[in-house]
């Protein structure tokens, strides 16, 4: 037993991956800029965005900021809705606002529907009442995209960065799991996905399939800085990872084919068709 | 344009999180002690474990290490091994110790099968050619509670923390997405799971139905500083986590009953069974 409570990790030389959690001076408001929201916090902390830096925001800020919250009491419920929302033990107004925002509703369990929306299975696509001004719910941001590239070329122009990841980010359910992880609702920047295939293991054999969901990976890190009550930290900064820049935005890179997709068998065949489209599909009940 | 590429973060003094790799000194062979090599590999780090510490560590290094790696031509496969493997285009050995290690299969894809064990959705029953000796496959370790608790009161021990977590990890895939992030297969020493209903968010109401995956978080963070071809990296300890210790293991606390999993409405109802018993059970082909 050494019990070297005390020992200095000063001799640390190796590349370790910080996540570094960007606190707000504030909430942020329907009409604020949130882009110099984050440069005001890194500024508090001294920090400037460096080569390789990817920055992880809370897509429901984005969206408050770009004034989507909805007043729940300005929408009328159709009786698809009304009906939806008593078997779901849910408000029928809210349940209204997850239909028109959702490319698909797929079942459901009491307080949520499980739907499919810019080709992501998410909870109430993506619609939330945490953190929602009074009254209101917030779904995604309208261009997730566009709003993921602006941050990206702002930012990068700001710190003269010649690479950057920008990631948009949402918390979702797994199945069979209790409880919530990250997800990249839209992805700038770099690679979101890692390619290992034809990488060699240990034993000199080329890997056949593996890839890794770096955007979804950094989603979830980000997630345990940022705190999902009232810590007023939407955003994250993750330093130390290998990124593979890109030109622009790269959300489509983050979707599967069906055909490729080993959930496929459990999920409705109509899906195959929003999801090979990889794009945001207008309001569809089946 | 400010361009402060150069901008000191000695002013940091945010609470950040570290994800610090552990590199082994060399491949972990059946017999190696796998604890003694994660202490070996701190020591090199001159790092020693801190209390609120979390060591997340690669289930297949632990099933390496306790020789449960199994030679594929030592398998003699059944007849529906081989029909499965036909259809999914398998090795029809690799199949046969899949549908030994599933407690479920429930579908599959060219080159995979999805099945459930120990109430988790996991590719090939967690069953692993990749890293693995030659010749052979690494199924998931025989107790993961049991190693994992056998390292959180041993690490305990040598480094006097009176709190520690221990999570024994894997990769997974995710519906309608591309690419792999973590799983947690077994936790021990914190709660894996953070109940944030009734806490207040921004606009100070309760919370209703939040809960974050805290565990499957830590296991995705870690995935960014493992690696998962020759890396030689298969743990990774992260510090600056706010864990709340449990006393032993709490592995079924990362479970969730179907009745209120969100996906229930698309998995078949068998299932159910599987998932509200939270324990492993023995091999079944529906």
């Amino acid at each position: 037993m050494k019990c070297l409570r005390n020992l200095s990790d000063g001799g640390l030389h190796v590349a370790e991956i910080r996540v570094i959690p960007l606190k707000f001076r504030n909430k942020v408001l329907p009409g604020d800029n949130w882009l110099s929201k984050i440069i005001s916090c890194l500024n508090d902390l001294q920090l400037s965005l460096m080569d390789g830096d990817v920055l992880v925001i809370s897509a429901k800020v984005v969206s408050i900021a770009e004034g989507l919250a909805v007043k729940l009491s300005s929408i009328q419920p159709t009786n698809k809705a009304r009906e939806l929302a008593k078997l779901y033990s849910m408000d029928p107004h809210f349940t209204q606002l997850v239909l028109d925002e959702a490319d698909f509703v797929v079942g459901g369990v009491k307080g949520a529907l499980l739907t499919v929306k810019r080709g992501i299975f998410i909870a109430n696509a993506g619609v939330d009442l945490s953190n929602a001004p009074p009254g209101c719910a917030v779904p995604w941001p309208r261009d997730p995209d566009g709003s993921a590239f602006k941050a990206w070329q702002t930012l990068k122009n700001e710190y003269c960065c010649s690479s950057l990841g920008v990631i948009l980010s949402d918390s979702r359910v797994q199945p069979l799991r209790l409880g919530t992880t990250g997800v990249a609702i839209a992805t700038c920047g770099f690679q979101p996905v890692i390619d290992l295939r034809g990488r060699k293991d240990l034993f000199n054999r080329p890997l056949k399939i593996k890839q890794l969901a770096l955007a979804d990976l950094l989603a979830s890190a980000a997630i345990l800085a940022m705190g999902e009550a009232s810590e007023l930290t939407p955003a994250a900064l993750i330093r130390g990872v290998q990124i593979t820049p890109v030109d622009g935005c790269t959300s489509r890179q983050t979707f599967i084919s069906p055909k490729e997709c080993l959930f496929s068998s459990l999920y409705p065949s109509f899906l195959e068709e929003a999801s090979s489209c990889k794009v945001h599909l207008p309001g569809k009940w089946p």
